[in-house]
C-alpha cells in the first residue's frame, strides 16, 4: 500500500534536530535533518549526487552541510551544491539534492515528502490548544515499530483491546461491560470515542484520584487526521460528575511511515494533574513504556507478521463493531490515495 | 518439495503440552498446541480470524483459548468462536479457526495436518514396544535444524558416514572395514541394515560393555516409516554371541517440517542396560548432545546450504552404494506425493 | 555485473594456506585451500560432489583432503577421487571436484577462476621489485568489505577524499589546495597520479620525518592492473628535493570479489624507514587500522548501500575531475567484460 505523500509528517522531535547532522527514513526516502548554525531547520536528500555517500555523517559549515567524503557542501534551504574545494572549485549544474518543505512547530519538526509546491505551513496539524502547554505538563518519546503504518492506525483507533491486553496499566479488564463505542466522521477526520459508565479509575490514573472510591465515569475518545496524526482525550470523572475535578491526558500519537515495514511512532502526553512534578513525570513514563513495550508493540509486531500485507480488509478479517473506525480510516486513506494519484496524473 | 500433508506429524512431548499454550510450525502452518483445564490436548491455528493475534499468547480458560488482543473464546475441540466479550456479543458466523486432529500417545502429541477427513488414530505410527518403556530407560530431547526434512533422511538413512563424522562417539573410524550394508523395503516402509562384523564396541556403550575385549558384532538398523519417522535398532553383541549379553538402543527420529527450510527433531532413546540410572542417563545424553550439536547438525545443515535445494536427484550426485536407502526413501516419498496429489484431484 | 574470470585473483596468503584447509569465495564460487603434505598449494571446489558436504572442514592427507562426512579422498592436483573407503573401493567415474591453476608468488596465493586452459603463470601480476623485500620492511593485512570489488575500486583510484575522509591519519585537511590530479592509461592499466605541492607530511610519516619542518612535497600514485590489483607509491621528500632522504611506503591493494556484495581486500605495505624496526610496524598497522576500519570501510559500505548497484554511471553521478581514473577503470573493464564474453563465444 502506498503511503500519501503530500502530507505533512512529523520527522522528528524539534530538540533532536541540531548541528549535528542525523538521518530518518521517511516514507521509503532517507533524509538528512539538521540545524544551520543560525538556527534553521532543515531536511534534504541523504544521498550525496556525486559519489552517493551519506551526507549525515558530514558537519554543517554556516548553513550548509558538507559530504563527508569529498567535501561538496550543499545549501540547506535549496538542497543546491554551492562549494566544491576541488582543483578550479568548479560546479556541475546537476550538483543538488533534494529539499524537503519542513515546518518546525509545537517542539515538532514536520517536513513533507511529497510535490514541494503544494506544501502549505497553514496545513500541519495545530497542536498547540491540545498540548495546552501552559497549563498542562508534558512528557514525550519515541519508538519504532515493525510494521506498516496502518497496522498501527488499526491498533489505535480500536481501543477495545485495552482490557484485555492492557489491564494491569490503561485499563481494567471489566471495563468492556462498562464500554460504549461510538465513531463519527468530520470530513476527513475519523473520531473513535470510547464512553466508560461507571468503572473504576484505571491503574496509571489512580495514585492522582481524589474522590472517595475508585468508581468514575470515563472517557477515551481518539481523533485521527490524515495520514496518520492522533489526538487522543483520556480521562476520568466521579460519576455523574462530568465537568470537574477529573484526571486526564492529552495523548498525541504521531506516525511516521519509515518504509513498508516500519513505522516511526512519535507521541507527546499533556496532563492535567500534577503539574510540573518530575516524579510524576517519571512515573507516567513508566506506565507508556510498559504499556508499549511489553504489551502493545509486540502484539502490532505480531500481528504485522501474521497478517504478512498491510491490506487487512484483503485477508476477509472477522469485524466486530468496535472495529468500524479503524476500517473507516483505512477507507478513507484509500479515497485520499486515489484522488493524490487523480491530481498527480491531471498536473 | 512439498510436504505429505495426509499424515500424522510429531507436534510436541506430551509434557509439553500444557494450559500454558504453545506455538509450533508444522508443515508451513503455524499452529497452538495447549491443554484443556480438563486435561485434553488442543491444536488450532494460532491466527485469530478478527484481528490475526497470535492465540498463543493468550490464556486458556476451560476448554477455550482466548485471544490475547481482544478476548475472543475458541473451544478447542471445534475451533469455533464461543465467546465475546464486546457489546451484545453476537459472534459473526465465520468466526472461527482450524482444527488440526490430534492424537497423545507413546508420550508424543500427533497432529495431521492435511484433510480432517482423512485422519485415522490407527494410522498414527505404534512405539509402545519399541520403546519397551517397562524393561527400557528412556531419555528424549528435541532439536531443530536447518534444513529440509528430506535433507535430514539423507542423513539419516545412510549410516556409512558414521565413521567420519562420529569416530569418537556413535563409531570407530575403523568400522568402515566391517560394515556390511543391506536394503530392504516393505509396502512403504524403508529399512537400511548396517552389520558389522567384528569390530570394536562404539565409545557410548564402552562403559556398559560387559564382555572381556571390545571385540564385537555390530548393528545399526534403520526403518523408516512414512513420512519421516525412523526406528533405530543399534546395539553390539560379543562376537558370534548374537542372542545374548549384549548393549542395545531402540532409537526413534521423529521428524516434523516446520518450513522448507527448518525441520523438527524430536528423539527418544531407549537402552537396555543400567536401567534406572540417572547418571548413565546423563552420561546418554552427553553423547547424544555432542554427535548432533558439534558433528551432525553442522555438517546438515552445511549440506542444506551447499545442496540450495532440497531435491538431492536434480543435483546429479555422485551414488554410492550406500546411498540406496536415502535414494530409495525419496523415491517412496515422490509415490506418495503422487499418490496424495491424485486422491485430491478425485475428491 | 559480472566479474573478469579469465584473470589471476588473490585467493589468500600463502601463510594462510597450511594443511588445515580453508574456504574462500572467490568470485561466486566456493573454494577449498590447503597445502599438501608435501608442500605445495592446492584448490578445488569445496563442494564434494558425491552427498555435498564442504571439504574444507575435512583433513590433508598426503596430497588428497579427505570428504569429512564419507571419507572420500580428492587429490589436490587433478581433482579425481582417489580414494573411497566403503564396499569394494570402487570410484564412480563422476566423482571429480573442479581444480583451479593456482600460483604462490610473493607470499601470495593467486587462483584463475575461468578457463584453465587460458592460466599462464606468467600473467600473475609481479610484485616482487614493488615490494623489494630486502630493502624494505613489509607488513600486511586483510579485510573482508561488504560491497562489489568496482565501488572498492572508486574508492581507491580517486585519492582526492583522503584530505576529507582521512583528515588524522593518511592526510591533512588542507592538502586539497595543494593537489595536483593526472590520470594515465598504458594499455589496459590506469594509473592516477595525486601531486601534492607545498602541503605538511601527513600524520602517519610524521614520526620518521628527517627534516626540520614539516614542509614537504608528497605524492600518492597509484596503478591499477586489471583486474583489481593496485600499486600505489605514496611518499614524501623535502620541498624541492625530490631525490632523496624522503619517507615512502610501496602499498599494494588486491582486490578480489567473493561475491556480488563483498569483496577479499589483501593489502600489503613495504616501507623504505625504520626498516626492521617491530615498534614501528605495529605503529603503521594502527595506522592503516583506524584509516581503513573506522574511516574507508564505512564509507564504502554506506555507498555501496546508497548505490544499490555496482554500476555507478547507471546512476548519473554528478562527475567531477577527480573521478577521470575511476570512471576510466571501469570502462577499461567494460572493454575486458566484452573481450572475454567474444572470446567465449568464438570458442
Amino acid at each position: 500500500m502506498e503511503f500519501l505523500m503530500n502530507q505533512w509528517y512529523v520527522a522528528a522531535f524539534a530538540k533532536d534536530v541540531t548541528t549535528k547532522p542525523i538521518k530518518q527514513m521517511i516514507a521509503g526516502q532517507s533524509v538528512v535533518l539538521y540545524r544551520t548554525e543560525e538556527g534553521y531547520p532543515c531536511a534534504l536528500d541523504d544521498r550525496c549526487p556525486h559519489r552517493f555517500a551519506p551526507l549525515h555523517k558530514g558537519q554543517v559549515v554556516g548553513s550548509n552541510i558538507e559530504c563527508p567524503y569529498h567535501g561538496l557542501q550543499f545549501d540547506g534551504r535549496s538542497g543546491l551544491c554551492v562549494l566544491s574545494p576541488h582543483g578550479d572549485g568548479k560546479i556541475p549544474s546537476t550538483a543538488k539534492v533534494r529539499r524537503y518543505p519542513l515546518v518546525e512547530r509545537d517542539g515538532l519538526i514536520w517536513i513533507w515528502p511529497g510535490n514541494p509546491a503544494l506544501a502549505a505551513a497553514e496545513k500541519v496539524l495545530d497542536l498547540t490548544s491540545f498540548f495546552d502547554a501552559e497549563n498542562r505538563s508534558l512528557i514525550a518519546g519515541y519508538y519504532k515499530l515493525k510494521a506498516h503504518v496502518e497496522v498501527v492506525l488499526d491498533n489505535l483507533m480500536d481501543l477495545s483491546h485495552a482490557p484485555f491486553l492492557h489491564p494491569t496499566t490503561l485499563a481494567n479488564r471489566d471495563d468492556v461491560k462498562g464500554l460504549r463505542f461510538e465513531m463519527l466522521q468530520e470530513g476527513d477526520v475519523v473520531i473513535a470515542n470510547h464512553w466508560l459508565k461507571n468503572v473504576l479509575v484505571s491503574p496509571q490514573f489512580r495514585p492522582f484520584w481524589k474522590f472517595p472510591t475508585l468508581d468514575a465515569d470515563g472517557r477515551a475518545n481518539m481523533r485521527w487526521n490524515p495520514p496518520s496524526n492522533l489526538q487522543l482525550d483520556v480521562g476520568y470523572t466521579g460519576i455523574g460528575n462530568s465537568s470537574g475535578g477529573g484526571v486526564d491526558l492529552h495523548f498525541a500519537h504521531l506516525l511516521t511511515p519509515a518504509s513498508d515495514s516500519e513505522t516511526h511512532y512519535f507521541w507527546v502526553s499533556a496532563r492535567n494533574f500534577a503539574i510540573g512534578d518530575e516524579a510524576v513525570s517519571e512515573f507516567m513514563e513508566g506506565q507508556v513504556k510498559q504499556a508499549f513495550e511489553t504489551e502493545d508493540e509486540p502484539m502490532i509486531e505480531a500481528v504485522a507478521d501474521y497478517m504478512g500485507t498491510p491490506d487487512l480488509l484483503s485477508l476477509n478479517p472477522v469485524l466486530l463493531a468496535g472495529d468500524a473506525a479503524a476500517v473507516r480510516v483505512r477507507r478513507v486513506l484509500q479515497q485520499l490515495r486515489q484522488r493524490e494519484c487523480a491530481h498527480a496524473q491531471a498536473a
